[in-house]
């Protein structure tokens, strides 16, 4: 069974692995002439259909918490990640599952079609062009898994008089680096990711006044925290079992806790849940420091300033940046779900469209998780390529669009109502989901009897990608070690400098509190 | 009585401005066409002699903490000022006292002498040298007050193998940018605010190794503390009352409560107090994603390489960043006590050298105060002009070595023993000594009687310098406002955007909530 991958980002490569392991045969096709997706960082900015990170971008998920389920980031890898880190963790992956020799680089799809005996033999017409001799070929395969991630169609929102301006306007899709940015005003619009990215790094440049732009405030994480300790470890089962006001409330507080979002004008009226996170650390001290000032919605543009909904106006704008985000696009399909409206897309459990004949295109990645995106898209694949070999059964039609309309319904009342947030998902319950398809969800009940110590490792402390591999099919022997053992690759970066041990002076002066509290509360008993 | 004031930064312009209201006659001599001394961003580094901040420093005092005491910054200010803000700051405070019309332009000190009836007249022969003729001239002047600072004369470490290192060495003196720099292997030496406000810029685009090399290690305070509080706005009398090794303890649960200083590499054998604060809140972040490594000392250079103490060694670094401080200089002054040892120099109370027969030269701002230092700098001039006019006298001789002698034993009893240790004061201890001299103190046992609202305000409240603007010689009628509307001004420049009120339904929840909680309680009782 051959299965064409369109796409060798980081959903691209977990689907061929999988097909690896369920035995099927891939074929993927990548446009560029190298793996990586996004995570490959391209200065050339002429591509711009590719989604590409910034010169300076660092992934906010930890390496335990991103990492592949049977192929943990290498020890001596900070936590947190460089987008070139990243990318070589992607290639380490690549070779050590030998995924390269499957993979048809400057390659591109133009158009994926049902063949005419589709509803029976369920196989697909693919349109192939060499992205270098401009030649294009048809091919039939017996599956289609579509690798190519949202980040590709920037976002283009409009507002009064944006015509006139005179100053540049770019989308942060083709934003690289700060250089040339110095002492330029500039105005940001949009307090996503790649909003509060951009902004704190040119407002360090800019002429000390970089405006953020946000229609509606946003809660704003910070990746460390206490003792700082990456804040994605502190993600356990228990804690998601919560119910939802409650973790509302504690995530809430403890965004307020690194920065009054009242007194630092970014409270939203939507709860902390009720969007994507955005994860910045240094857009605090930025506020604090002046370079980064926020304002309300824009209302419209002049040719050289920009007037905000609260009447204020800032002139003299040299340049607009763009963090609208993206929309969902597949310019290749030719089915239905594929007109995408509202950026609202219906497939059951974010992969497959329940009104085809045979289950065998399935779309991977396309979906927001409050988590790290590796382990989510390698477990959707575990799954599709299961359902590709027969291995694992779908519900009927009904089933799948009554689960996909109450979906909907709970995204549309927990979520706020914009076209970002048509994708959500909760990081652990999707996994737990889609595990639960595969056979691969670890039997809690049956672990907390037989092996409470590990037991309390997995519900207590960091969930890791690595349960998935402890039982079921496609399991990992170095599994539990990798569990077990995450703290000590969690603390192994920073060790590069011994540090002198405890003074003993210090443990002398604890010895003579206690002594002396000791004391007190021995007469306050008498 | 006319004064020679040498040099127009903060000290200078303070020393204007208490000549003026003390009666006396200033001439401010200036090297460049500017007030502002470091604060003044130049691009230019030819003028070597001249410290100046880098392109993107953020000063590390909150705005209210740094004001000078009968100028609070203006209420729309960021707490923490980028340079090009405490640079307007400055000008403003010189307009508003008209001060540059005081000022000498464009004109150096080369030399300061004791005239022959020294003795009798307490007068000083000072040499003046216009930079743009370099024409020369000597003028008589009733007393100097030097305010060159202490960030003139960068300090050049040696190491073994350097002569022979093929890449770039460069001081942190000759650093403004990090253009110029992408994709280089940089090593920084030294752990002070220069080295790693260096580090942290530079490690955003360098090629992901920059190295951070520390002998000490050292304990790092960010400028925001919980719920994006400045820090410095939590320190008062109250706090600063508690002994030492208490305040110590405080001070490192509150660092390792940001980062984990053993884990991170960091720990200093030190206590808190016992070193100049590094202030930073981007270390934690750079070090977590690896663009920042910690590093031991150097031990030696190769042609390409450098090995630290532990034996590990970089090799094919481009560039190495020594942030090793300045080294105490008065090239002007042909007094003993100029001639620096060891960067120790006595003088009481860092101002007066007690062998002089006549206390009519003083050295403004040659400390380093765990605090802000226009406050200081002010609070000096303020007894130095009530010193020169007779209205305050200093002690005898002996009494003012005594002094001298126990200040330096304490120092060296606390601090590291480092080059960089031999000018250190407690921030209040330090304004509080200085103060009583004038007798602008507050009498806070009587505050305690008659206005007990307003000395807890002064107490436990924040320390605020224009608390030496209550009472005694140069009251300000706005002082006890200023401190009354410390928070209103604090929290003025990010209230940039409207937040959407509390959700009733959050409120809702508490009540459910603390009605469950009673339930439980009553139960539980009954």
């Amino acid at each position: 069974m051959r299965v064409a991958i369109i796409g060798c980002g980081c959903s691209g490569m977990a689907s061929i692995k999988c097909c690896i392991d369920e035995g099927l045969e891939p074929v993927c096709f990548e446009k560029t002439s190298d793996v990586g997706g996004l995570w490959n960082y391209r200065e050339d900015i002429a591509s711009t259909e590719l989604g590409c990170v910034f010169k300076s971008t660092v992934i906010n998920t930890s390496k335990e918490v991103m990492s592949f389920s049977d192929f943990p980031c290498p020890k001596e890898f900070p936590n947190y990640m460089h987008n070139t880190l990243v990318n070589k963790y992607l290639k380490m992956y690549a070779e050590r599952f030998d995924l390269v020799k499957y993979v048809k680089f400057n390659t591109s799809i133009t158009a994926v079609q049902k063949t005419e005996d589709f509803a029976s033999s369920g196989q697909w017409n693919v349109t192939i062009k060499d992205e270098k001799t401009g030649k294009v070929r048809e091919e039939i395969f017996d599956a289609v898994m579509v690798c190519t991630g949202h980040h590709a169609k920037p976002h283009l929102p409009r507002f009064p008089g944006m015509d006139n301006f005179k100053g540049k306007i770019i989308h942060t899709h083709y934003y690289r680096k700060p250089f040339g940015y110095e002492n330029k005003r500039i105005v940001v619009i949009g307090i996503g990711n790649s909003g509060v990215d951009a902004s704190v790094e040119l407002g360090r440049f800019a002429s000390q006044v970089l405006f953020l732009s946000t229609r509606r405030g946003s809660w704003v994480l910070t990746r460390l925290t206490h003792y700082g300790v990456p804040r994605d470890l502190k993600r356990n089962r228990f804690i998601s079992s919560f119910p939802l006001w409650l973790r509302n409330r504690l995530m809430e507080n403890s965004c307020d806790y690194v920065f009054d979002h009242k007194a630092f004008g970014l409270k939203p009226a939507h709860r902390a849940l009720s969007a994507h996170p955005t994860v910045n650390d240094e857009l605090p001290i930025r506020i604090t420091s002046g370079s980064v000032i926020i304002k309300p919605n824009v209302k419209r543009f002049t040719e050289t300033g920009i007037e905000f909904e609260d009447g204020s106006f800032e002139d003299k704008i040299d340049v607009v940046v763009l963090a609208t985000g993206y929309d969902i696009a597949f310019p290749f399909l030719y089915e239905s779900f594929a007109k995408v409206e509202g950026n609202k897309i219906s497939l059951y459990k974010h992969i497959f469209y329940p009104d085809m004949e045979k289950p065998t295109l399935a779309v991977i990645g396309l979906l927001q998780p409050w988590g790290a995106a590796n382990p989510v898209v390698e477990i959707q694949c575990r799954w599709v390529t299961r359902v590709f070999n027969g291995k694992v059964k779908l519900p009927d039609r009904e089933t799948m669009w009554r689960a996909i309309k109450r979906k909907q319904a709970s995204v549309n009342k927990r979520y706020v109502q914009t076209q970002r947030h048509t994708i959500q998902e909760d990081y652990i319950g999707y996994m737990d989901e889609v595990a639960v398809e595969i056979g691969v969800k670890p039997n809690f009940f049956r672990m907390f009897w037989r092996d409470p110590k590990f037991w309390y490792t997995n519900v207590m402390g960091v969930h890791l990608p690595y349960q998935y591999r402890l039982e079921g099919p496609g399991t990992w022997k170095g599994a539990r070690e990798a569990i077990e053992t995450v703290w000590e690759r969690v603390h192994a970066p920073t060790q590069t400098r011994k540090v002198p041990s405890e003074d003993p002076e210090v443990a002398m002066k604890y010895v003579v509190l206690a002594l002396f509290v000791s004391v007190l509360a021995f007469i306050f008993y008498m």
